[in-house]
């Protein structure tokens, strides 16, 4: 019998044609072929696909909704994808003590949902949120909007149960806001982006959900000024529930792609903030306070505008880039002070290698997306410019004290820029882990790690 | 030349005499005899002393400020201390970003005491502050009074330098909000108690420090009143930054230690509320509104009362039971809403057992300090009973779905319980970690993980 029949006599449900849609995650140009999915609806049967393919010799890539942004999940080429769209169930909400139990093919936003049915929310959120999964947040602590002010992903997960690549099914903590029993299993999962093991069931805490939320849009003249603003603003006491940013060059493609003009077009940056409160008087009186701490480090025009209008500059920004023929998107983290710098060095590479980039990203946690953009899918030139528009961006966020990458994941796209920023020790040691758990190397090989 | 002249040429600081000091933590009972006490400066030292003792093969503890309840740094009979008590220095406040980066041996309070002279503050606190390194801190996630509204040690820590047992020297995160570059070593070290590696370095997040304080003492007539009243206020989006608990036993052995008469010492239990406020008008308001939470759930009484005395009242029982002659602290941690049937089991395990038993501890976060005590140092039954009492509330938390050991870590303590709360695939799992980083199982030997 095949590999697939073994399957099918479990009663897992198995995939082996039409498996184009299967093979690439969000990131441009990259596709594999894998031999076969598998969508289990068990920990067992996630565990026997495990033990089969173990027993086979044969790669598992883990597989959540295929929004990535690295390749963390595009498949060993004649491998097996383990997808796990099909355990998709809430499996308790505990509205007094403020937790959920969910299995890993829960859609973020259907969890968002259900949890507003009690008035808690679960405060991770990103624009992918109607398509991502939660397994695949927690695998690769997807980090989101809310970060700046309820942490990533990781920030929420107090408990995961995870198959190892031998079929071994561990548990890790649980509904506790503390724990400290034995090594936190599950701390090492979390960004691991299924190289370790493959999360089959989540707890994770809710929050009061709070029912006013406040929105402004903050104009700047100069971009140091903007990025001082943003840390003014997070230093203030206020608690901000997000605090992104976005480039002059940014805003201009956006209006240009979305042929409508946006407020404070001409500004050098704007700051989107948001603010929450349980409160009507204390929402209002907080984002006044928020204006006029914007004013005071420097803000040109404070707009205390509606929500939709607020993230709708920032959506539309977000879906110019991706109607382009192509880019290119550096997901770089620095020390929040080096923000204007990392901006400056954006502008300095793409100049120098003549191509375009448009900055927007996260000020309040540091967190810039880059992306070098395409106007011409035939321009030859891109493609031998953007790479080392790229590398130049990625040794200036290393040598700033940063990460070259702060939530999209190493994946395939940045194994090779790991040596940048992790010296050959550290390397090894993430490698032993590797080899502790997966020693012949087959679950979601080639990710993560570089060569040795 | 004998090791100690070995790492005395290399300009390390060692001890060979009077070592009885380094030989215990505060946890009752436990002494051992180390035969060198080495205390580096510089990570270099450190990873010279492991590398001494990797090639001697003689075990390796490290040790913090010795402050520990599961005698997590007692040296095995024989082997080397590795001391941080030396690396004190706090390397530097970023007061713009709002980081730190201290070395190991820094005393929590002092980090505090720097932080404050840029109106930031570190959200980790407990009683021991005066005296605990914030390497130990990190080694055993601490805890403390803060965790509900700021999480553990955990969630401030953002990278750490550390030096495995063969001398390697690893680095993982940085001043970073957001980071997913490779695994997160500095997660799995948190909270493995030395077993796993000696941290010489850590980056932690500083918050702006909140200026006004409101404090309140609340009496209940019920426990399960008091424990769903917890509930409702860490619910109610005001944001507490403590929320304690003493129930009446606890008040009533520390009302006869001290000969002193505690407020609503008739209670069946009490809470101890803090909340902060960057505005004066604000904390006076959010303290009033706390009240009437507490009011609503069914609180007797709501003292609007001074710092000082509502913690005076925490701090009083734990001094009481620290001047009896015998107690064993279980410190347990269940799901919040479990909290009164914890109370309850622990009262039911010391009648059977015909001892006394006392708890506090941390509402907010489900964590309770199950004192079991002894007022005889001579009286031959405790010894027989209390090691039953404690084994009788373990079983409970962890049918609960709680976990043995919420912030004082397993140690020796509770290291034989350690397979009542995981299976033998988890607990294999977390020694295939600790094999693959000291394959001769010399760093803290005998710690943490039950024998196989």
């Amino acid at each position: 019998m095949s590999l697939a029949d073994d399957l099918r006599a479990l009663d897992i449900e198995v995939l082996t044609e039409d498996l184009h849609a299967w093979g690439h995650d969000e990131t441009m140009d990259l596709h594999e072929s894998a031999s076969l999915v598998a969508r289990p609806r068990t920990t067992e049967q996630v565990a026997a696909v495990l033990r089969a393919a173990h027993a086979a010799k044969v790669p598992v890539t883990p597989r959540g909704g295929g929004t990535g942004k690295a390749g963390s999940c595009i498949p060993t080429p004649g491998g097996i994808v383990l997808s796990v769209d099909r355990m998709d169930r809430i499996k308790e909400i505990d509205p007094l003590d403020r937790y959920a139990v969910v299995e890993p093919g829960v859609v973020l936003w259907n969890l968002h949902e259900e949890a507003a049915k009690h008035d808690l929310w679960y405060p991770v959120d990103m624009s992918s949120g109607g398509s991502c999964l939660i397994g695949g947040n927690v695998a690769c602590d997807a980090g989101g909007e809310r970060a700046v002010k309820y942490g990533t992903t990781r920030a929420q997960i107090t408990g995961v149960e995870a198959v190892l690549m031998d079929g071994t099914v561990i548990r890790s903590g649980g509904k506790l806001a503390k724990n400290v029993a034995g090594y936190a299993l599950h701390h090492l999962l979390i960004g691991s982006e299924g190289t370790l093991g493959v999360i089959t069931e989540i707890t994770l805490k809710l929050v009061p959900l709070p029912p006013y939320r406040r929105t402004l849009l903050a104009a700047f003249e100069e971009l140091d000024t903007a990025c001082d603003a943003a840390l003014a603003l997070d230093g203030s006491g206020l608690g901000p529930s997000a605090i992104e940013f976005i480039e002059q060059p940014a805003v201009q493609l956006a209006q240009e792609m979305a042929g409508e003009k946006l407020p404070h077009a001409d500004a050098a940056a704007l700051l989107l903030v948001e603010l929450e409160g349980f409160r009507e008087d204390d929402a209002d009186r907080e984002i006044e306070q928020a204006a006029e701490v914007l004013f005071e480090a420097g803000a040109r025009d404070v707009d205390l505008a509606k929500r939709e209008q607020v993230w709708g500059v920032r959506h539309t920004v977000a879906e110019a880039i991706k109607a382009l023929p192509g880019y290119s998107a550096v997901d770089a983290v620095v020390p929040r002070r080096r923000l204007p710098d990392l901006v400056r060095t954006a502008h300095a590479a793409a100049k120098e290698n003549g191509i375009e980039v448009v900055c927007f990203g996260h000020a309040g946690d540091g967190n810039l997306h880059i992306d070098f953009i395409r106007r011409d899918a035939d321009d030859p030139h891109w493609e031998q410019a953007m790479p080392k528009a790229v590398q130049r961006v990625l040794a200036f966020t290393v040598e700033a004290g940063g990460s070259i990458t702060a939530e999209h994941g190493v994946g395939l796209l940045r194994k090779a820029d790991m040596p940048m920023q992790f010296d050959a020790g550290t390397l090894a040691a993430m490698r032993a882990l590797k080899q502790a758990w997966d020693p012949d190397g087959l679950l979601n090989p080639d990710k993560v790690l570089p060569d040795a």
